[in-house]
């Protein structure tokens, strides 16, 4: 049986480029189930990128190939890669794009690779490739080929030669601070995603946190976390500010059925800062 | 055979959220297919949802599974539920969104369950969720699950409780006057969506207007209702206001080769009059 | 084994408009694949659906059906037709939308039917539409149906009555200066395609340009042609204007990892004039 494939790039749904890859995966395999994940990554935005492969890659079949372009240096040297990691395979550029979600697939730690099972390879053999391959189109000369082959079951071995290494993109940094009894008093973040209903989605985990917490994020504080969705009912439209850990397993400041991101006025980047309750008196 | 999934939300296609929910299907129902109706339904827009789910479920095949999710109230106290009607099987949350299609599939009259063949049952049989259920992401978790194994054949019975009634949401009341001879002399109703083309669609269906109508709407007359769009050739681009039954069988103003909500500078909820015209003269 | 169908419309996807069109192939053709090639073409204009047809067509697959949907006479006289050329099978309407693509599929000249295997029909055989028509949605009512009985292996015969001629679009010209020896010494063209990334795409192809080309558009110089975009590698991030015969085989204007389109302040229609290097000289 044909495997699923799982396609994520920047290209957008205005032009054609979408369908074509497609098309050309559709003339190798042509009972593959092409899934888009989303085209919408901003251009170029390799670490938008990763992180919406990150947040998708834990609900995919197992089986599932994910192929991946959001491919800046295209023409230039970077080099283009398979991943197999827990049973999935990865096509794309290397340059960091599929290093978080393979890292979520194996382990909280930065993507090494020679874990259990895992293997990469560099795409070097164009028998895989359309016949010509153009500077600019590699989603649709070779990432796109290679993908449907995998599919198809063509084994990881045989699509390009094993490198020992990939590209690594690193996870924006969780900021620390421990009390004397190893307790987390500050942990600092920032938000890495701003999503369609304006949710602020951080790179801040459950485990991040501290005890009895307190969400400080542009200017504003929020006493309440929410870990339940349900601590929120009653609140009016558009009128509270609320922390929970969202969807992705993320703390996510939100504002229910309203836009955080437009009630303040921030975004990527924006720092957020959690602070034990408790921790606060002793300041006094 | 599996069942085709139809699928509307307001997840829109910029974040993964669609691609997600599309992953957790295929690994319960790896050969279903899945066409989205449309992921741009305003955020929390459960009206605009009803009304997209109205016009294209009379054309959806007779064993559709229509997943749709616009779910203000996820996290709180409404009931997921699956309904069946006309042998489709919709699956949703219990705040009105499914009630238009329901309605357009069973009767003019508002939704009555227990019509010919029809069953609704809360999704209360955590075996056909995924292991772990999100406080804000019902779609991936519970929804998508449900409406997969709906696809591969489980009986309805199966995957909840019976109850007896849904929510439902008023549809915009159209307000007739009608003369001592029983002919209606005015119908106002309103627009209940603007399309992707401009076109100010209304609530009013051909049964709805008098004879020799005049449609009031912005300020502007139009004296000519062209019930079929040939009646409009000769008119040059952007210039002519018209009135027709649209494909969805409903009153609509539009401009041909042009937007009637860019000519007009009106939107969802502006009303609209259909007068009699003979019915002017007595007037004078 | 069904056909796949590739579909490309100016209904954009915040309606349902694209979905139900599926939903109605899936009635008559329960198996086919139906592949987005974009729907994002701005309304009716029928220019810009060629073009991305045109860019498309080359990769499809060779049993593929082409549903194209950009139909600013829809309810007037124009035909709906279906075109059997090099394999492939386009249905639409008769407005010169299908024209480059089929040229592109057989000769470097404006579409003549009649070619090696080509042939065309008026569709004009109501069994094979819904049975209601509607007056402004064809691609719900008749052109789908099509496409989906044609997909599931009726032959073009059958759908219609056969036609000798059909509409073409006159693609825009490219004007050349040819010195006594027979050389290209000037081309002029123009922008026909501003893509996602802020891509300017002209109307010259390979061929076209003079050798040692220099490229003249809005009032800036291009003294290198980046043949290979790999020429470009060592530009900085938004700051390098290039030239270069782009992924669809066409002179197209870029800023790497920027846009074009936003840094000359140009989009379609604007002039583009190739000059040979050497040429400049005579004239000192």
């Amino acid at each position: 049986m044909t495997r699923p494939i799982f396609f994520l790039t920047d290209f957008g749904l205005a032009d054609t480029y979408v369908g074509v890859v497609k098309a050309v995966i559709l003339s190798i395999a042509p009972d593959a189930q092409v899934v888009d994940l989303t085209h919408d990554v901003p251009p170029q935005d390799v670490r938008a990128g990763a992180f919406a492969l990150l947040t998708a890659v834990p609900y995919l079949p197992e089986d599932a190939v994910v192929l991946a372009v959001v491919d800046p240096g295209v023409g230039t040297g970077r080099r283009p890669i398979a991943v197999q990691a827990a049973g999935r395979t990865y096509v794309g550029p290397d340059n960091g794009l599929l290093s978080w979600a393979i890292r979520a697939d194996l382990t909280p730690q930065p993507p090494l690779l020679r874990g259990e099972g895992e293997q990469a390879v560099v795409l070097d053999r164009p028998r895989f490739w359309r016949p010509t391959v153009s500077a600019t189109f590699h989603g649709r000369d070779l990432f796109g080929p290679v993908a449907a082959h995998l599919a198809r079951g063509v084994p990881l071995a045989e699509v390009g030669s094993p490198c020992s290494e990939i590209q690594t993109l690193p996870f924006p940094a969780v900021r620390r601070t421990i009390d004397d009894d190893g307790r987390v008093v500050t942990a600092q973040g920032e938000i890495v995603h701003v999503d369609r209903f304006g949710n602020l989605i951080s790179n801040l985990t459950a485990s991040d946190l501290p005890d009895e917490p307190t969400v400080a994020v542009a200017g504003r504080t929020i006493s309440e976390l929410a870990l339940h969705f349900q601590a929120t009912g009653g609140a009016s439209k558009g009128e509270r500010l609320i922390a929970l850990i969202g969807s992705a397993g993320l703390l996510e400041i939100a504002v229910p059925n309203g836009s955080a991101a437009a009630a303040l006025g921030i975004g990527v980047g924006a720092s957020v800062t959690v602070t034990r309750e408790s921790a606060e008196a002793p300041g006094c």
